[in-house]
């Protein structure tokens, strides 16, 4: 791999991000959540965003898959030498970093987030409280604290579309409309998940599946 | 391992697509759908067809293990110095070669597929709708794009029978009469998938399966 | 890595132990039981006890994260470079290697000890007989011995606090009023589990998780 | 490791099955059938059978662990350095090896085992038959030959007891009053399996547990 072919992935911070984007992908596909190419992932240095493309799969991501985005032009400061195409949830992702400034989006294919959509067909939001891993649950971002486990957590569900790109008003008009939420919940589709660094972004992703699970396994318990 | 070993395996191409082989069992091992030696895969370079043998530990395969054929004269170009047995998919594998021009095709062992044969004793096939899954099942090949959303998907159902080989006249069958499946399910058995390229085989399996997967959890809840 | 950095982990029993926690951090992630930074472990050598911090990956723990305290004088001897929390755990900690003389503690978010609260409203003790697993669970220590198939084991329960270290106390208390239990379930969020050694640690998380997941399934049946 | 601490597990076959037990171990405890120290598995090399210890985990074992004993005079021919326990399996193992003339034999505390015993707790055996899997489980041994998928396995349940080693004389009963299984189910404790071969062993076991998976699942469908 020479310097041309990774061109600003080579050295410095976003080699970093470029090289824990594809360990994530390893992680998030060990998960169950990112199988048969779906799901993404994006981490962001200072203005220039990494980004693994769409139709690779996850468990074989490696840095010259990668795209790098200006936040700021939205260009693209570098693209794969191999025919590659930019992920579908490039937009979605431009919405968590510009509403909610985060430095990092995790979307998954969790089979969680479609049970909860179709357990609650007409619900605006996933709603749960009573378990500890609330208090791992930011809000919104960790600037604002964490929730405490006697509170009520609330996570919003948005319709799926046909294209993944048309999910991008309805997942920022859901971002803008509940600001103590660090996740939305695509229906029969998802979860898009941000934080306030790579590290937030993960464990908040983990801590809202989590959740998911719990919520799911307890209601088995008592209906 | 010297040339004469490992044959036509030795370099080029089918090293390469007999070192794929050795991971992607392994990957399928980890996933549950070849245990015990069940299922099977294969991978085409031009008219050379790469095989895992029968009877071999999947999570142990070896290039020395694999042997290959010629999609055209049927002869083997290659066998392993040890006594193996060419695997008893070997028929149904050339099916999808040569009726779909697929490069690649995977036999797991899914509990899924058992199961849905057991759900649907009757039918012609499993059909699914509304699952964002759906947009990453081609319509038989990539070449005629992908299910959308609201689409269904149909995968045919053919029964089991007492010996491996005995299912090609039905699985060719079921594939020229569902050329919008990219899989078939063995009742009780489970399921063959193929693509166009070995990255679309694995991509459409795990797509397959997670739709498998994620449907019989969502009966559960509306049961 | 210099001396300096790691301080009292550079080398010795305590080395041995702090790498014990990044492999065993690892390990419990695999298991699921502490994604999302959930759940804490400490390893004791003599007087030093090594503690995993707060607000790390598990999976990606490593020696320069660690905290060494002194059991007897509750002073750190080491703390890392890196600005991190001490474990919120670190009081309930201290219980097990007080009251009971334990060499490491394991504190889990198992998703079983929060449907086992959630069965068990009211209880102030989970119970169990009749599976082989007992005879790998110690009567508090396993200088007590082991319970025998045909007894009954119990944990108890403790109910969960706004903040963590909130829960010394009723830790204290159930691990004093139940000498012959080796763990204790905080409802609604995780167990705390010792031993005699870090192997019997391990051991006795793995016996007593193993124990609620198959009470939980054997439970579906017979309902 | 000095040649006299490894004693006749330094080099050869013993080596050789010595490192497939611990490399086997490893996957046994992934597939979550030997946590916290449950389970045990022996390969045998003509006279000489080589036997992981009690009390080691099982993800961490490593040559210097193993015992190796001649079944022909059942004495020890090497015992590890360090102060270990021989398995409490080894009079079931010697069960196997004597009257089946078996080259391995695995024991896991499979939950599918447990759940088994109490769905069936007046049955001697329990049978199943229409899964594909039947095809890979041998009539007791590989000579002769596998079930078809529309045959009856059946496997024997013995009850447990309070010392594994008290289970001998109801194994042996169960080994020769059912020629035709390759493994036995102790209830609410787990199974033992034997083969022709290691590989054999593993791939019975794989698949006799696969079977039991596989029922288990389809009766909640049925029921």
């Amino acid at each position: 791999m020479t310097s041309a072919e990774l061109g600003c992935l080579e050295t410095g911070d976003l080699r970093v991000s470029g090289e824990l984007i594809c360990k994530i992908c390893q992680d998030l596909y060990n998960s169950g959540w990112v199988t048969g190419t779906g799901g993404g992932i994006t981490i962001r240095s200072g203005d220039a965003i990494v980004i693994a493309p769409s139709g690779v799969q996850k468990e074989r991501m490696q840095l010259e898959h990668l795209f790098v985005m200006s936040l700021k032009t939205r260009e693209y400061l570098h693209k794969p030498l191999q025919a590659l195409k930019p992920s579908q949830c490039t937009p979605l992702f431009l919405a968590a970093y510009t509403c909610r400034d985060a430095y990092a989006c995790i979307h998954t294919h969790s089979q969680e987030a479609i049970l909860l959509s179709q357990i609650f067909p007409d619900s605006d939001y996933f709603s749960a409280s009573g378990f500890e891993v609330l208090q791992h649950i930011p809000r919104g971002s960790k600037k604002n604290g964490f929730y405490s486990v006697t509170e009520t957590v609330r996570i919003p569900f948005i319709n799926n579309t046909a294209h993944e790109s048309d999910l991008h008003d309805s997942l920022k008009a859901a971002i803008l409309a509940y600001p103590e939420a660090c996740a939305v919940i695509v229906r029969d589709h998802g979860i898009y998940c941000w934080g306030d660094t790579w590290q937030d972004t993960k464990m908040n992703t983990e801590a809202v599946e989590y959740l998911f699970q719990a919520y799911l396994r307890s209601r088995k318990i008592k209906v």
